[in-house]
């Protein structure tokens, strides 16, 4: 069985599992107080160009987009998404738990454009005639998107400068960033990302980590009491080291950028290979997740042999499917997947 | 430096840590739908003595109480809970976070009884005049309590009864379980907290693991939809298998027995040096955490030489502070601690 | 200056006016339980053909809808309702507030149709898949819509049978019901309302009450002690005979029918008088609400002399406004509208 | 039957209907946006002696602490209250259900001390260890408590010392205030209430009005969009005017005082008659609630002719019973009831 229904699939890239391993017995600070959490937030800052953000490691992607928006926010704002952004559809209402509403915006590859949350912000700020209506507080952006689709450096400048005329942070869900960076056209670097969004995560669960998303605030962005509300939301992990070693391991030695080339090398192939054998695409991706459309008795036949995601039906008798690589994918599957398409 | 700070300074026990290493390359399903996860629900299911129960893994404590206690609740329900319970004052309202209130017992060495129990339930059960008023809908005891002391069988007998007479689940905490069981003068087992209980958690990150707390909830107790509504918390972890693996190892060969015998017999060592020693303790403790009343000046000394923690001032010149053993505690560190002391 | 901004300009009907004051001195109890609010309940029942429902008063419809659609789901589940719905867009984001997603259908002249909702909910529960997103869990509809128009029995039926195949309460927000059922056009009764809906309410306030909307749960949807919630909502008035006295002259000889009639056939003659006159409408309303599309110079012209509501901008140069009738418009000033138009 | 079983029982006063009757058929804007309103809230600020307040009109008192308490804490902290303090105990947890754990407090007749608030302020702030806990973010008090008395003017002074000293805000929930500034014994007025205090409620419900409070945010203490957050909390009144003419009606040729005199002079004559009588009194009330120890035959069989409170259990035969006088309270009654007793 080929695996290629997403990119978590497998443990821990051995250097991150090394270093777990060569610092388990050391007795250390709970609750994210030790060092290598702080050296972790040391090289991430140092990678992101931005030495006087403040990083915060958490463990999950839910999580991250949950405890971010809601402390960024206002009682009284939403948080503005595309229609089909992750806290939009599939985190089961964790937005709505903390009593916040997601403001959608209508989407193209996953993206939304300035031009229409120009539109959303001065309708709503233009004069003052909405009090019985939700504050747009703040702006929800995934780059990669839930497509795989990347936005354009211009794309990002366009919609940070919207984001500061509203005084709206924008938040980039980096839950496959790194995928993003290591893309071959992309010109959006780690950097980029730092001085353009309020905030922003670099996701660990997807590159590689066993666990762990790290948290960069940019400027002053850092709600006050960051700990407690994090505690409060019961997502202190007691054990810090778990995400602090890891994170420690991915921004040494450039290691997170090793782990994103393999899954992009790989999904390089693999696209080039369905496009050979002219499979349509649902879209144009540049990243590790790639979409193509098949005939629902094709899709059937494959999945005796391969795993991937269900995407959507395009039609009474196709499908749209994903594969994902990652940093744990073999060029030989690639090979051995592309032969049995 | 010696550390008897908490019983989480360490990674993870080296049985459980091979088996991370074994395992990390194959390729498993997420969110907990993993074969590992499967089998560690199994082996716990087994030394519970209740094959019926359903169990779920999370991630932390607080993160496992709030969400526990969310579920099982109406919203018009609070959880009551001894007044210096884990709930009631070291979670920075977590629960209250979700809408619930704390309803607080007086205790005494950190338990709750069964009299002050049915009375409280009596008064407001009894007549039909309370509707005004936070019904009391769940019980929430800690074991070992957060001052080290169990239970007897009798007395969880007792406040099962109440329980079961007003229809309150009974929740255990059981954040150092491993460490109660073992305790040379318990006569309670896991098989008993199953039966007496409606629902419990074995507590993994104090117990060995990276993290990680195994909730068991017994007879039918498991909240619908359970799954969508630990992702609604922001607490589904998409690699499951992190903690499933470390909970599979946890209940191979009677690990969590080893783990908990090292912690009980180290700290009776120390128990007993203190006793020889003739220092004062806060309260007799059966378990890995010891309670001692030290001179502040005499404190201040030991500082330099050991860590362990602050509990609180007993008056103007004194303070209650605790040491914890655990899996990873050395005999020679207690000796050379009870030489210092 | 002429008043059409709304149907709540006035105070009270002056026969509910006269039975506050007639029941003023009475000594009654409190929190809803005295006579008043016993007699109103029995004939909202009676005028509602079933005797076996719940009645239930509160304050306002945003506070009614919010308490409403929060008891009735379970706390994974979201509602549906049309992106125009007033808990959609109006309510300042109360629903989400309780920790609830509104999942939004397309509308046609503000209403949804049963296609779309049997569509979404296929989708949702025809498969095992969707542990990771909201639940469908009822449906809001609002008859009269935010643009004044009706479902016919027809539509209703269907929605009803969706909603009933699904088991999702069918939730209708009858803010301004009394002037739906007094429209020459529909086919839709109270009767019908009672019999095809879980829960809907009967708006007071806007219908010539000070306060007051009256909550009809059919068949056993009364959700378990309500009461509780509504105080834990900050919703339950000390002096519920506020409310009771209120509805009870409401369904007192009909009076309900008596105020609908008024605004209704004030609203046909405008309605007449400004087709005649060659205004644009920007939809068909057989209710109280009549929009229409003013160039905006004419609309800055026409504020000198009456009040009515901004609606939305059409294009560049034209607004959509909003004239509203109520039980207190008087036809003469219906002429003199039509006169300055 | 004779009534003093509480101060809501009647509808309202003559004058206040009168007010509202006089101006009933007024076109006025909604959502308290009319001159009512805004004269109320100027004859308040005046009454109040601080013309630079902001104040706030809402419908009961549950909702007004509910909403005021939400608004003014950080989502991180708590608010700090009495035992016997009515959001802790009667509010069905209202104050849970945004969030906000209450901070209890030892209580003596119902009143808190500076002694014991500088003491957990001081234990919380006084180091930086406390991230797992609940912040105390504000101190709720009631004037007159729960239990008839009053704080003099020496004690309120050294609270809202402790309370500046910490930025903790003061709220006085004063849903029975002005018959606390009526009473003969104290020497607290309004004035220093709205000098002491950083938000207060001025009680309408209890006061004579239908409903209706007043909230006074002395300074600049007015939460941010306030209007927003009473709309989500679904409890912005559409026809704001019912309750801004009640106020303005309440407030005008001080009416205020007169409705406090009558509830003082009546109880008075009752607590005078019932010393007479040689009855045990639960605790000494200056003001308009009296509770006195009854034995239970003694209690049953006055219960065929005096409706009064339940209040609480002293022993096995003895129950604490509460006689309530108000603005419509007639001095026959209390003679009848004092012949009774």
């Amino acid at each position: 069985m080929l695996y290629f229904v997403n990119d978590y699939s497998e443990g821990v890239h051995e250097k991150i599992l090394q270093h777990l391993i060569d610092t388990n017995m050391e007795q250390l600070a709970g609750y994210g107080m030790d060092h290598y959490c702080e050296s972790a937030k040391e090289k991430i800052k140092k990678a992101c160009g931005c030495e006087d953000a403040e990083v915060f490691l958490l463990t999950g992607g839910t999580q991250t987009n949950q405890i971010v928006i809601d402390t960024l926010l206002q009682p009284y704002e939403g948080v503005v998404a595309a229609q089909t952004g992750h806290v939009s559809t599939h985190e089961a209402g964790a937005i709505e738990f903390t009593g916040h509403k997601v403001l959608e915006l209508p989407q193209k590859d996953g993206k939304i454009c300035a031009a229409d949350l120009q539109k959303l912000a001065e309708r709503f700020y233009g004069d003052e005639n909405h009090e019985h209506m939700v504050f747009p507080g703040m702006v929800y952006i995934s780059h990669p998107t839930e497509y795989g689709t990347l936005y354009s450096r211009k794309e990002l400048e366009e919609l940070s400068a919207v984001c500061r005329e509203y005084k709206m942070p924008l938040y980039l869900d980096g839950a496959r960033l790194i995928y993003g960076i290591a893309a071959a056209e992309t010109d959006v670097t780690l950097q980029d990302i730092a001085e353009l969004c309020d905030v922003f995560y670099i996701g660990g669960t997807k590159a590689g980590a066993l666990c762990g998303e790290a948290v960069v605030f940019t400027g002053d962005s850092m709600p006050k009491h960051f700990l407690t509300r994090v505690k409060q939301h019961g997502a202190l992990l007691a054990k810090g080291r778990l995400v602090g070693v890891q994170f420690d391991a991915l921004f040494t030695d450039e290691l997170y950028k090793e782990i994103g080339r393999n899954a992009i090398e790989t999904a390089a192939v693999l696209k080039k290979g369905l496009q050979e054998k002219g499979y349509r695409f649902l879209l144009e991706s540049p990243t590790n997740q790639q979409f193509i459309i098949l005939e629902d008795t094709r899709l059937e036949e494959l999945r005796k042999d391969v795993q991937f995601s269900f995407w959507e039906k395009t039609d009474a008798s196709h499908t749209a499917v994903r594969f994902a690589t990652s940093w744990a994918t073999r060029m030989e599957d690639v090979q051995k997947l592309l032969y049995l398409l």
